[in-house]
């Protein structure tokens, strides 16, 4: 097949500019192994830096070179851990949501690349300086956690703008080949995709909730901090998911103060309601590209099918001429 | 200059596939002629309906072939305004924000385009079953009015994939050639553009607020109701609209509920510091693309410059080589 060949897939030494979104209790060693095997970056969601469940997932991994993803600010009261995933010579760091600046200098002594996924364009400027060898543009369109902050079509040149030699990768409302077509013409190297890989095969999700991210629409997600305040840990501002609405957001998306002030009781509510198996109360995590996602898909199949459906909207003009 | 051919310029037998927003008090006649004498396509902002500045507007369009539009929840109460549009055999008849449906039959007789702007999925079904000619995607980058709903980059395809024919024009966040380019990309025919003809010359803003879109940063810029409430006339849910973030938006943003509450006494605030010209009151509309604007430019300088950036990112290769 015809690929594309980008600063993204020479400093990685991939053959397709895609990576996988480090995605926790999803994003596991088998699903990042399929789409490292199909010549993306596979990166395991490490999550909120559980030593025990990252190493069951590099094992499931195996001999297939795949990064390493944390959730920034959950990680702080974890200690050793960066350093623990950086003696095992992921393919990448990645970091997202919270201050990565502690973990630069051991990540470069390492020799490891750090990937910065970032939501504003002051993030940006900041994870430049610092140091980032790749810098994720995320916007708000993008499934489970970011920031209502930027739309990714805009966030993503600003971002190239800025950041001269180091690849920028678009994040967010991409679930299919015209997205990757579309952020290379942002000047993007690559694309991260989250949701379109929920609905793989590999994805640790079960069944039923793949079949949430087939049937719902864009039209039908929501980025509220509802969910966190249910869950635990709690997140922290000012950062947020997108998820398909339900009755939980129904209920409680534009009373956030009166869920806080209910924590307590809302929580056990919600937690029951989850364990008896309550449609439409438990948070299914999607990103605004549901809509280009029609049926579950082995990992590496939507690897290929993506790259192929990019190189034929950037070969074969189907929407214009030149004159 | 090499020239973009799309279903959108076949359309309206134009060269750019680029359309003005007609953003009312912002895209008068001269701006509107502009953007069709440089080839695009230029749209007058009828805005609320008012019958004279529409004349006055269409007058100062001379014979430039121009676009009419509304604002078409605030039309309602302005009986015959469309019929008189159309009288005038604009180059199309643009409708956003509320039921366009009561206009389509006249529209469809007096022969004239209709284009419909939507902010959903959903509406974009309403505007295709209804017969609309053009649909714009508009993602909520975008500045001014819109909804805070979907992204750019996703809804363009989604849409794309109903639409059939029906050329998809995206809308939100483009304000250069990137844009245009990933547009087509993502399966559009063309781009509407706002916030970059703001800063043009033929815009009718005060320079000032022209200095404001060149300096403002797309961080800055928040969607937000408030403004909406504290100018006549309020505009209903589910609109609201991006502007750059400032005192009004600090106060209100998050108590929308507290500026209802005292809309009497805010309002008369509020006027009064837009009346002593207080800065960082009064409202300047911008989408997330401001950080794509360097400088107030000619409005035809405009098109032909970001026609000429779409085609050197879609010829050049500039982010990848295939191999």
């Amino acid at each position: 097949m015809t690929r594309l060949e980008t600063a993204l897939t020479k400093l990685f030494d991939i053959e397709h500019p895609i990576l996988l979104a480090p995605m926790g209790s999803n994003s596991g060693g088998a699903m990042a192994s399929a789409v490292t095997e199909a010549g993306g970056l596979g990166i395991i969601g490490g999550g909120y830096g559980d030593r025990a469940s990252l190493e069951a997932e590099l094992e499931k991994a195996g001999n297939s070179r795949v990064g390493i993803g944390f959730i920034t600010w959950a990680i702080e009261d974890k200690p050793g851990i960066v350093g623990a995933a950086l003696e095992r010579s992921p393919a990448a760091l990645f970091l997202s949501f919270g201050d990565h600046t502690p973990y630069v200098a051991e990540t470069k002594r390492a020799g490891v690349p750090l990937i910065c996924q970032v939501q504003t364009l002051e993030q940006a400027r900041v994870a430049l300086q610092s140091g980032a060898d790749v810098i994720v543009a995320q916007g708000q369109e993008a499934g489970g956690h970011g920031m209502t902050a930027r739309g990714t079509l805009s966030l993503v040149p600003a971002i190239v703008d800025l950041a001269g030699a180091v690849p920028v990768v678009a994040a967010g409302g991409i679930a299919d080949g015209r997205g990757l077509a579309a952020a290379l013409m942002l000047g993007a190297s690559g694309v991260l995709m989250g949701t379109r890989f929920c609905a793989a095969e590999e994805s640790l999700w079960k069944p039923e909730m793949k079949a949430d991210i087939v049937a719902a629409q864009g039209d039908d997600t929501v980025r509220t901090s509802v969910f966190d305040l249910f869950r635990d840990p709690s997140w922290p501002a000012p950062f947020d998911g997108r998820a398909i609405g339900n009755a939980s957001t129904e209920k409680w998306r534009d009373n956030v103060a009166g869920l806080q002030a209910n924590l307590e009781t809302e929580r056990s509510a919600y937690d029951a309601a989850v364990e008896r198996g309550d449609p439409g109360t438990k948070v299914v995590w999607a990103g605004e590209g549901v809509d280009l996602i029609d049926g579950v898909l082995p990992a590496g199949t939507i690897v290929e099918k993506t790259v192929a459906e990019a190189v034929a909207m950037l070969t074969e003009k189907k929407t214009y001429a030149l004159t």
